[in-house]
């Protein structure tokens, strides 16, 4: 296996062979890498001459091969024994996540996360969008993400006792739209009709061309995406989950505002994205937030005495749900009979803790003396019935794709919960409410921020980007027609767990 | 033959083909050029989907292919009729010149011509550079060629009615030290026993990295060189003669300082340099100088009545004298018995033209009364001595790289002589002192500014690179040795046309 960081010795010239600096590079790193092509920047040529007459022609070169060939992304003397780090990017459109790994032992070797610095400008991707097509917009979008990674880069680098200089590949997994604002990319055509990316393959960058402050002739892989609606943060997944080197059948399922599913193994890889509405990312109810420090993300419901028991982040006073607080939630309602298989809040069961205003339904989950905000923290009806519309949005997506392949549920080996926000998902409770397939848990795997995994992972593939483009160019693309045979599995989906009881038999039915 | 300008037209997107913008333009450059792999560039993807859409999909590429692959040098609207440019440059160690050719025709739109702005700083390359070794001289040793070539870029532009930003694509040729002062790479190896460039081939780079004030977009190709003291502008010149590419032999020879000599065909290519002396460049004499008005460029001397025939740049009066008019000159007084076989002035001969100073005899090619300078020009004896050295260095390597291949001088079907200075040097002289062999003239062709010449070739091959790197590799590179036999052949050649007067039958001995 060849290593992407090199210690070469190289023979000092002579008047017998006064081969010049770079072609004696050169020639050594053609036969350690087996190949016939390498690339060295000016920025390189530039130190070269010293490094090499100063480590008496010993040093180390950090090679990178990218979809033409190998280049060299650095050199330092032998003698010098700074790190030579990778830099991993999960590219948010809420949170950025920054991970540092040493490139020769594949450690981590620290890891920061900053918010990502255009919510202020707009808290939603439609919201950023627009503001790009404002004069400037977009290179101050593009600024301030870029400006938002220094920063905070400088400081992890700090902390681990290591300097940006030292970092000599970067490696960025985000959306489609993200990483168009990223790269400085108009994204006006992305979110209209028939939605185009200006780009999906970009090519591997210096760094320095987007202002990273890395090492100047430091490399960026971007992940590449498949569409609008499909980008880099899934095709990183997929690189994690190796669900593509794997004979059985696996599906990844990005959970969120817009659900992104992938089905597939080592021969076929089948790709949709679908809109689920924000209420699985706790988007739409009074009480729903973000996951953070007083928010509930579990529930439970003693099914006896109905009483809440309710966890929230840090074990703070309770301020307010998140999307698997609210799964958890909803299922526990149903199962302790509280809600009907319609989503509705049945008031002889919920008694003292339903409240009627203005004709809509409340249930209070944190009574206003108990929370943080001195206000109840309530689920009206209202956001039941988005939910609803969510998970039945979600469960038709995944029974969609599934019968466009001719296969079952049953046929799936693991079920791949990708992203942060589905890491905290309790796959019991989204059964119990039909939002996903009843499998025996066992098949669930969580992966995690699988776009930084994906991203962290792809440092240390000397191949990364064969793999990345095999991974990316092999996916068929299904774009979702919402026709009839669609509208019809919706509604057979809007109930809990399911119209089709049968296809939920570990769901127990309440009395 | 696949054009570097293609016109593309490409079908607009639809719900049911949402193929990306980089990608549409991709598929469709691949199959124009047929290669599977295109290249294109951040900036390039910046304004692709704004030119797309304005120009109905219509648009004109400009396309480079370099040592990796295709890569996409500029994009225009096809409605917009710019003339998408090209720009050779020869960038000497006295002069640069500029020529822009217009990539879709070939024709040339423009030249012009610039001192280098280093000569202030210093006048030779090992003046420069030492000064390079200062701190900061390197960096400025390339500032000012490049802001000098962008000043006078941009004059020509005017003049020419076109923008630097109709520039897509700069090839340069020069020699291996002046390429290191412009890329800004340290030239101390070169200089420096065992003499180390730091690159030979240097990388297709954008011109934005040098600064050159052209298209954002745009590549420089810089011709690569053999070694410290044989550079690109020598491979432009094969590339330019063809020499490479004729069954029979011809050597190419680049008169100066240093004379640099190829010999070779279709099958094989044979180089040396080695130290001439400044003497052929009218750099020693004491009335020498570089051409321009009023320098004497040809003499004649009436062999009846030895009346000097002096023809000047221009004209004017005269001021002093060129290589090639020292060389006409040296023939001259040789055929009218005023100079004998020794090269040693004869005062006999001279009659009141000479002079003796300090025990150094001057001959008076000018009186001061008819000079422009109102002194004397003269030619010493030390002068003469020098001219002699250097001729007889210039044969002598022509003798040593004939005899390693085991060819004589008449197997020579073609000589070339390379380069500007080159251009003025009359055969027949150089012949009668002994300096070139002594063929028939229909063999000599002399290529002007061969350098120019070449790099304006490549601006319109689409494979020069793949062409310029078979010259570059397949050139096997002869050191010369200073040895007893190399001494014993020069020894031979100090005389005037040489120790063998079988050598030279055309050369009529003086009575």
């Amino acid at each position: 296996m060849i290593s992407r960081v090199q210690s070469i010795s190289l023979v000092p010239p002579s008047l017998k062979d006064n081969t010049g600096d770079a072609d004696r590079l050169v020639i050594a790193l053609k036969k350690k890498l087996q190949t016939n092509d390498v690339h060295i920047d000016l920025d390189i040529l530039k130190e070269l001459p010293i490094v090499l007459r100063q480590g008496d022609y010993k040093l180390r070169v950090m090679c990178f091969k990218d979809r033409r060939g190998w280049t060299v992304a650095g050199i330092a003397p032998s003698e010098n024994q700074r790190p030579m780090l990778g830099l991993a990017i999960d590219l948010g459109t809420t949170r950025i996540v920054l991970r540092l790994i040493d490139l020769a032992t594949g450690e981590t070797a620290g890891q920061t996360g900053l918010d990502n610095p255009q919510i202020p400008i707009g808290p939603d991707i439609l919201a950023r969008i627009h503001f790009a097509e404002t004069p400037g917009g977009l290179e101050k979008l593009s600024q301030i993400v870029v400006d938002g990674i220094n920063e905070t880069l400088a400081a992890l680098c700090e902390t681990n006792q290591v300097t940006p200089r030292d970092i000599y590949l970067v490696s960025m997994a985000g959306n489609t739209a993200m990483t168009h604002l990223f790269l400085g990319l108009p994204p006006r055509w992305i979110i209209r009709e028939p939605y185009i990316p200006v780009v999906n393959k970009p090519a591997v960058m210096k760094t320095r061309e987007l202002g990273l402050a890395v090492r100047s002739s430091a490399r960026i892989l971007i992940f590449p995406n498949i569409g609008s609606y499909f980008g880099g943060d899934l095709i990183a997944g997929i690189l994690y989950s190796e669900m593509n080197k794997k004979a059985a059948t696996s599906i990844l399922v990005d959970v969120g505002t817009n659900a992104e599913v992938v089905l597939g193994n080592d021969n076929w890889l089948i790709a949709c994205a679908g809109a689920a509405g924000p209420a699985l990312e706790g988007g739409v109810t009074k009480m729903g937030m973000m996951a953070g420090p007083g928010v509930i993300d579990k529930v439970s419901i003693d099914p006896a005495t109905r009483a809440f028991n309710i966890h929230t982040i840090g074990d703070h006073r309770p301020r307010g749900i998140c999307g698997s607080g609210l799964i958890d939630l909803a299922a526990h309602l149903f199962s302790a009979g509280m809600v009907d298989i319609r989503g509705r809040l049945i008031p002889a069961e919920c008694g003292d803790k339903l409240k009627t205003i203005d004709g809509v339904r409340y249930l209070v989950i944190v009574p206003k003396q108990e929370s943080a905000t001195s206000e109840d923290l309530t689920l009206s009806q209202i956001d039941l019935d988005s939910l609803i519309r969510s998970k039945a949005a979600m469960y038709t997506i995944l029974e969609t794709i599934t019968q466009t392949v001719g296969i079952t549920f049953d046929d799936i080996s693991k079920f791949y919960v990708a992203g942060t926000f589905g890491a905290f998902i309790a796959p019991r409770s989204a059964i119990t409410i039909g939002m996903i397939p009843d499998l025996s848990l066992d098949r669930f795997e969580t992966l995690g921020n699988s776009s930084l995994e994906g991203a962290a992972k792809a440092l240390m593939m000397v191949d990364c980007l064969a793999e990345i483009d095999r991974i990316r160019d092999g996916i068929t693309y299904l774009e979702l027609n919402v026709n009839q045979d669609f509208m019809n599995r919706f509604s057979a989906a809007k109930f809990i767990p399911h119209t089709d009881h049968a296809r939920f038999p570990s769901v127990r039915m309440p009395k």
